[in-house]
């Protein structure tokens, strides 16, 4: 039987966020190679016979790793294996899938993609965040302010106001990241939102404004900033009861003024 | 046992693209709540025990047919039931999912989102083009050319170059869309694709540019349209070998020339 790799997505965090046929390939995987992105928790649903490989070492460069992750790919493949390439969110949106497709390509190698829910819809989803509004924004623009050269600047040069947008590895240089979003045309006054480990029981969402974004915590990777006016619709109910907490609780961080807030799930269940 | 609302994504079509915990929750559902996009081989997962109410219905208002999906919904849940709301592709982006949160959040009902893989995914996935590219393309941008109010037109007045466009229900007038996308900036000759019933048996791809699009054919819906240079990544291997195929078999359809091409997974079954 010839080889053949599926480029996986493997979802926000939460297993059970996987897909049905994400969770069938990887029970009758010869091989599984992963990124750091993806936790314990689904690798945890991997069979013992097959084989793990982490190829998301953080260490190293970055082009060394993905050239290292190519031969991988074609060397299990070739040996008549099936393999999973399982990567955090979807395989398609920013993760170099479109390399690895290549480099299959270019070996010969059967494959096929299978989509992932990507960590933008996880996030919306734990924090109540409808992405598009019939009232308030039309169209979805997703990009990440961690980009391979530093010539190609993936921030556009005008962001229309009724567009919401969602950074991902957003970092903690939120001064440089405020700048960006004003430069581009947004109001200092357009609320925005921090969310930090989405779909996992650390999940934890910071509420505030483009203006006040400096003042944010840094939470724990993976994080992601949803900015637009439809951050307004985030979790009412859940914001108001944590107010008071988040003051008395969170000392290392600057008491946030109303609109900022803080929502953390373990704080939830330990109330 | 107090009733629930759970806002669940159905993903792209496939069945086997539902999530696990979508999956889950339709077992234990007692009524399910279902717009048109989801096809039979979903409804046919939900167990007999649950009612199943079609609310996609495409005749009427949209307005009065939304203002009934959220009667049903707390009509269900103060029942004590459980209430699986299932949308096509993701419940937060398009598909008013925000509206049905205020009026969960209004009549007092609780309720939990459930992400799903949103048809963008697995319309790249099909096609295998990948949405961002390191060398092409840093952003992703997703809008509807179908809108609620006719004076909120959804398209930005520029679309930078390297951005990666995603419309969906592009509808089948091409000539506009053709129009607009050169009004904000796009060459002629940026690559397209409309992709019809992603990850279905009946799943069509059909290659063009921009300039060409006013060629293209009414595939069935849903369609989808993606804009940008990702597209000359897309599935090669079959393009090419569906050349020839393409001009002999569909008559009733233009011939196009390189690039336009045309794939079909049916074609290939039969082959």
């Amino acid at each position: 039987m010839p080889g053949k790799v599926y480029l996986v997505g493997a979802g926000p965090g939460d297993a059970e966020l996987l897909t049905l046929k994400a969770w069938r390939l990887l029970q009758s995987a010869d091989v599984v190679l992963h990124d750091d992105l993806v936790g314990r928790e689904i690798l945890g649903l991997i069979p013992a016979s097959a084989e793990v490989e982490n190829v998301g070492k953080r260490c190293g460069r970055q082009s060394a790793r993905q050239e290292h992750i190519h031969e991988r790919l074609v060397h299990h493949a070739s040996l008549g294996r099936q393999v999973v390439r399982l990567k955090g969110g979807d395989p398609l949106l920013f993760g170099r899938g479109g390399e690895e497709i290549e480099a299959l390509r270019k070996a010969g190698i059967d494959f096929e993609i299978v989509p992932g829910v990507t960590a933008a819809l996880g996030a919306a989803a734990a924090a109540q965040i409808p992405l598009t509004h019939r009232q308030v924004s039309s169209a979805l623009m997703v990009l990440t302010s961690h980009h391979a050269s530093p010539d190609a600047d993936p921030w556009p040069a005008q962001i229309p106001t009724n567009v919401t947008l969602v950074v991902y590895m957003p970092g903690y240089a939120y001064e440089l990241t405020r700048s960006k979003l004003v430069k581009a045309g947004l109001s200092s006054r357009t609320p925005c939102a921090v969310i930090s480990q989405a779909s996992s029981p650390q999940e934890q969402i910071y509420r505030t404004t483009i203006g006040n974004l400096h003042l944010a915590p840094r939470l724990p990777a993976p994080t992601l900033l949803v900015v637009g006016d439809v951050v307004r619709f985030a979790d009412h109910a859940t914001l108001r009861s944590q107010l008071a907490a988040v003051s008395g609780q969170e000392p290392e961080f600057a008491p946030p003024a109303v609109p900022e807030t803080f929502v953390s799930k373990e704080q939830e269940q330990v109330e």
